[in-house]
């Protein structure tokens, strides 16, 4: 999506450790124009298909998620971080590595939110090794729901988890992927799409 | 709001000690038709502040502060909790103690994010005994700039938090205000608004 990536291009910042840092509009301060434009195009990309649900996880793909899910007339289950085991029977749980904090979080969603009825389309905003996403993947299949497809605003192409989410078959559309960054001079190469 | 009300009687569930569950539209799934409504409600009730920026707290927060960042046309910031020392210069931090979960966190918002030129309303989840109003109401002091109000979505009026927040002067919008629960028989009483 040209006007994400000129975004970037304008406003990110590259920082040594293959950091994109996109927090003056993606992932702390929010830009609402911006969230609307990329949910109309996710509804574009997934026309068709049977979406009666987004899923996210907290807590910096719930602004997107929550735009995306006006634009598509449905609810928004975003599911919850735990550093501590729940036993909880109400709650489907998955593991979730975290690269950016070195922790292990329980990942949490609702029995009541998410079954065999639902046709999720997963949202959030970063996609590097892609173990929030695997991690999403996992809730969805326990609960028996569908996924329809997995809409990501921006893509770190130089890392494993697009591929690894490509190759199950799923419908990924990140609608920035970036393929390379140099810290030295902020230059950032985007993947034609 | 009248809406929201009848939601709450309709699908909010009254537990022990004084809990009042309302995960299946406002914190866990969030249902965006609902939160519009809202959103246009506050519209109405801040009419003719000169509002450019809302502030909310992760992570149930974001999903309401979205849409009322929409309907008012600005940005949203959303505070970000840390359980450890946060010693960044480029942040404001904060500390909140949660009653929920018993534990003392850091709360930080970018210094790029926030500053005295702006004018900000704060949007959350829940009011109770005010912790994390208070605490992001200290974050906007510090970074000089002004609180043009607080919209919240449901404030327990039998605890300290709404009056504390009425005494400093602030416009306080609590779009449902719950004066009394009772667990056996699940009744909710509302404050007349």
């Amino acid at each position: 999506m040209k006007k994400l990536e000129e975004r970037i291009l304008k406003d990110g910042i590259v920082r040594s450790g293959n950091v994109l840092k996109v927090d003056s509009f993606i992932n702390h301060q929010m830009d609402m124009e911006l969230f609307e434009e990329m949910a109309k195009e996710w509804k574009r990309l997934f026309a068709g298909k049977p979406i009666n649900k987004i899923l996210t996880i907290e807590a910096s793909g719930i602004g997107i998620a929550a735009i995306v899910a006006k634009e598509f007339g449905v609810p928004v289950v975003f599911a919850k971080k735990s550093m501590s085991i729940n036993l909880d029977y109400d709650n489907y749980c998955t593991q979730i590595q975290s690269f950016t904090h070195g922790k292990v979080y329980d990942v949490i969603v609702s029995r009541k939110f998410l079954g065999p009825e639902d046709h999720v389309l997963i949202i959030d905003d970063f996609l590097a090794n892609g173990c929030a996403l695997l991690g999403l993947l996992n809730l969805v299949n326990v609960a028996g729901a569908v996924v329809e497809g997995i809409g990501v605003a921006v893509e770190k192409g130089f890392q494993k988890g697009g591929d690894m989410i490509r190759e199950k078959g799923i419908q990924l559309e990140s609608l920035a992927i970036v393929e390379s960054m140099d810290e030295e001079n902020g230059t950032i190469i985007f993947r034609e799409q």
